[in-house]
């Protein structure tokens, strides 16, 4: 073994009906103490380099554009089928505070033997140790097809979680939309639009996957484990119907911001522009008697002043009669 | 029998062409008393715990997966086929007051007998009900893919009743829309749309189960309810259409409130602006004869007042005529 | 017969290569005098009720499903085989004065007979009618399927006249469009788009109609009939070509529209409100000498005055001639 | 031979590998000279009417329906194979001036004899004559349906030389509107992007026309000429590519005509408004010391006027100050 | 050999697991040297005109379709198997300064012979000539679908590269976005949008071209190259998704650029007109104050004018509360 690989950093379950082992990894490798019956479950969690990978993955012949894959950052959810084992990847998606993370997943497995390798520290498996406690449970009395359908399951579980905190924050936002629409608010929109979009990205190529798991017959998966494939591609539909219908309210909303921003602007400006409109014809009188003729006959009449006032006074009723009756305001 | 469950909460009749009789769940399930020619039908209306279902469906030996579903709100509708009976999921649709209410409904039938579970008291089977007390009517003369028939051509009935409702509200809506236009309207008009969104949501998947019963040959459905299945099948498709058409008619809607309200809006400011326009030449007349200089001889003339008066009348008419005829206004 | 039923309201012709003849209902459902060789052409033009459809079509031995479809309004074109017959329901399309009228048109046909019938009176078969009087026409020579293309073709060519005249209206309007730019011509485009979108969803159904007329071979069509078909389902695609055309032709003229009339906006705004702009600043030269200060040197300078009115002519001049340099008018 | 027919107006060649000769229709006709090795190519180039076309084709013995469809404009481009010939029908495309002209193509043939019917006087087939000329041309070498590809070609070829000549207009356009925007140019965009629906139009159904020649295997077609039936193919697929790329280009162009029309609108308002804005304050300082008071100890202060201005100007400088700093202008 | 072709200008090496050797173009042609076992790669890397091409072609007895795709400029990739070889066209892209630059690429390959065809000098294979030097590389040991697959393979990383650049350049206009948007930035964010436009239609033909040489199992391609070739499949989705995803962000950016300049203008203009509207009453009430009547009782109270500027700052300080209540600014 490498020494750049602490057996710490690789699970290695051994379990079956009866039964269940936890042991070391270089343990497992040297004695291969594994029977017929015992479904094999190997985790590794933690960054990779090439030579580790190469390392743990040797005593399993894998292919070499298979480990290249692993290595790579932003793959697509895909299923592909050895002769001797299946590889697929997919993403592990949560919430890791405001933000929304991304981890890639690889999964080896052949009939007996179940191969995971994220990127990181963490995952979303608590689930599945703590059943895997449990003899009488359906994933301890499975075998290798039941663990993949398990963390499959798993992680489609966690993307329903994404979404309904996700469905939540948009829907506290159509709230605020509602009392005060602001730029912020549209930048916090944009921001969820995105991440629906990500989101998609990841989820929508995994149907095609557990679509290909169920109708191809691929030799690692048991009859019985098909109609647990076929509810996680129910999931994997409800997730991709959900964000459909996120983006869509999310486009209606953003709509509906441009609306009443538009709207609000508008109010206000209509509102000046009438007091200035009010203003302007009665300003221009108070011009005309502000002229310095000679010959002006009404400003020597006593009655002047207050005539033109009271005159003003009509105009802007006037006006502000016919603007209420045109239901300018 | 678990004492939870109450049997006036489970519905059971048993129906042949010749007689009909509504038993006790529980006398049912001890007695196994129906005969090979006799329809069963169980209709669950109540909410549900996972005790209760388990209970209820234990005797019928149901996968655990489809109890899993049977106790989600927010299914997909979809048909799973077993070996033994046949899983059915679809919504029931109703306005409640004003709004849309959605409530999922289990299916569950073999060749005799049809197990309904609904989310909430109440449900649109009457019409089914009062069918059944009819010895004559297709429903007693059919098996259990009759019964099934029934039930889903009652829930795409409902589907059609909502639509009109919302069809009509939507043209009622468009009346306003001519008379005042105004920002409720919008927010009433995206609420329709919204509204559209998840009715599209929740029918659009029925058309797959439903060619899935007319197509796969599914042996609980017999070959001559496939007419019948296939009518159903069309409702759908004009329901999916009518939700197609509504959403095209809101979208012109929204077009046509906005091009409205910008309309009006361009309206108030033009004619603001031509007064403001007409005035500011008048006012700056009225302040240069306002200036203190000493010498400005038409101050001392007498004609001086008048003609500037009528000097000012006359520009503002210029500026009249000179608007109407570029149909400013 | 029911007495409800007036034989003058039901058209029979019964045709082959030599001969024609036009019989009463009553008789003809009393005698079945029709020879092997003849075509039968029963026409029921008229409102329906149940009970009357139900007398009509008794002696033929319709499925009760297919009668409820033909009461049935707002029906999506199908074609439907069964055992002994086939039904067909699409939509007959005109003007009805300035509006578009539906009018559905169910078409039940085998090997000999043809029965159409409509919602209203008056149909498009007047030139079937005249050829049928034709001994040599294609279609006294043809069986029973000729005459139902025969139907279809009329039906589709009433199709291509009633898109003919909203094709003109269009054109029409987009001169209009260009010489005065209003809101009505927004609401009629609108309109004329609404149009488009329930011919659409009329006629779309029908081309799968066809389709299936020609290559699932059902047993009432023969194959010499077949071309003829697939000249309607041409016709029908050019429909709906010609309507897609007409929506997109639509749609860029309502952005024409929303430009045009922002465009004109902007310049009316733009051009009062470098008038204004002009005017402020002279006003406010001329408020400065309006001011009542003792000691303003300028106010008892002979030149004062005219120096100001100068001044103030070629501070206007300048604004004119920066705002034409700037391409502001 | 009818007399309506001028043999003139016929272009009748017969060639093979080593000889082509031209003849008179009505040789042609009579004589029925062709050897088992001859091509033999009719095209008729004239504006026709029912019976001539009839004339023309009744001793090929064609469908009446395809006579139907030669006679119809605004065909939709389609291949019908029929026992005894295949019946193709196509537009060519050119500039007729400015105008982009559509002609109806209507090709008959057989493994033998290809006729071209055209609407009016002119083609595309130019280059096809002078290859026709060239004894070792693979046209010279070929059969019927190398004839048939290269008038294909042919038009397929002027397509592009349309296509080619609209990108370098819609090129051209583009720097106009970085120039001088105006609702023209925004006239000929929408001219364009309807050009270029027509093209989709006319183009797009010809892809399936050429993919059923090549997939369908025709008895018209040999082997050896689908290759080049397969480059016709991949061209039209290019030109559709092509108008797809500029319909984008089009809407970006359109879409940034918008935003320039209305950013430089906001630029002038902008700078109007500012200029309003500082003068209002100062015009109103001036009416302040325009009012009549008799007791306004500031108007008798010698310093009075000056500080008034000094105030004024230091006023405009701070507003003009605190607009820079916005960044307003 | 024809004197135009320089022996430089063409690169042929020969290589098996043991050895590898360049030769001369004309050295190869004339001897035929390469053994069996021997991968032959010829590659062309200069501007070319038919003559030259059908000089190093001829050889082979490549078709003349080929030879004149070849010559084109401004095809669409794709794949042609001939009897003898394949025909496969791609694109080329990389930066050229700040432009993307295109450059056809012609590969015709046998089971053992390789002939790329570049339009310019310079080409992206400077990974793939590494790694012909290391003998014991996948390359070296492999056949010449291996060397094809090598090809695409450093021709989809990069695109790669384009894109990631260009998301690069994506994201630093983002941040521009927040800081100062102008109508410069909206002009460059169109340049990206119609860099990925072509982006697209280069690539998206190619993913075609890898599914057809995966699953069409040309004689070319040996059985264990399909997972060499299915990872460069997979490769061009990823490019294809980003593309997606990157025109999806720009349209977002370009949303939010437009939105936020209209907003910016809405506060400016907003701003301006609260000015105006405060400062119009009061100059209106100086206006009057300024009229020459000569009984106008407050202008000869001692209190007037300190009270008239009492009474205008209250009604100022009015409306600027009145406004802020509103939240107008």
């Amino acid at each position: 073994m490498s020494q750049s690989i602490q057996n710490d950093e690789i699970e290695v379950v051994l379990y079956n009906g009866k039964q269940i082992e936890r042991i070391d990894y270089s343990t497992y490798i040297r004695e291969k103490n594994a029977s017929e019956s015992d479904v094999v479950w190997i985790n590794v969690d933690k960054e990779k380099d090439q030579a580790q990978i190469d390392t743990i993955l040797k005593p399993f012949g894998v292919h070499p554009l298979i480990i290249e894959d692993i290595l790579l950052e932003g793959q697509r959810p895909k299923l592909e089928t050895y002769e001797e084992y299946a590889y697929l990847n997919c993403k592990m998606i949560y919430f890791d505070g405001e933000e929304l993370a991304y981890e890639n997943l690889s999964i080896l497995f052949d009939q007996q033997t179940v191969i995971t390798i994220g990127d990181h520290d963490g995952d979303v498996f608590s689930t599945i140790r703590k059943r895997l406690e449990v003899p009488t449970s359906n994933l301890r009395q499975g075998k290798a097809d039941h663990l993949v359908y398990a963390i499959l399951d798993a992680i489609v579980d966690a993307y329903f979680d994404v979404l309904e905190t996700l469905g939540d924050l948009i829907d506290a936002r159509e709230e605020d939309l509602l009392v005060k629409p602001n730029m912020d608010l549209l930048t916090i929109l944009r921001q969820y639009k995105r991440d629906l979009l990500y989101l998609h990205k990841a989820i929508w190529p995994l149907r095609e996957v557990l679509s290909r798991m169920i109708n191809d017959e691929p030799k690692e998966i048991r009859k019985e484990t098909v109609p647990y494939l076929r509810d996680v591609y129910d999931h994997i539909y409800q997730c991709i119907d959900s964000i459909e219908t996120y983006r869509e309210l999310l486009s209606g909303m953003m709509d509906l911001y441009l609306s009443s921003i538009s709207n609000r602007m508008n109010e206000i400006m209509k509102v000046l522009t009438i007091i200035s409109t009010i203003f302007i014809p009665l300003t221009f009188i108070a011009g005309v008697y502000g002229m310095n003729f000679h010959y002006m006959p009404e400003l020597t009449s006593q009655w002047g002043y207050p005539l033109t006032l009271i005159g003003m006074a009509f105009i802007a009723l006037l006006m502000v009669y016919y603007f209420k009756r045109k239901k300018w305001f």
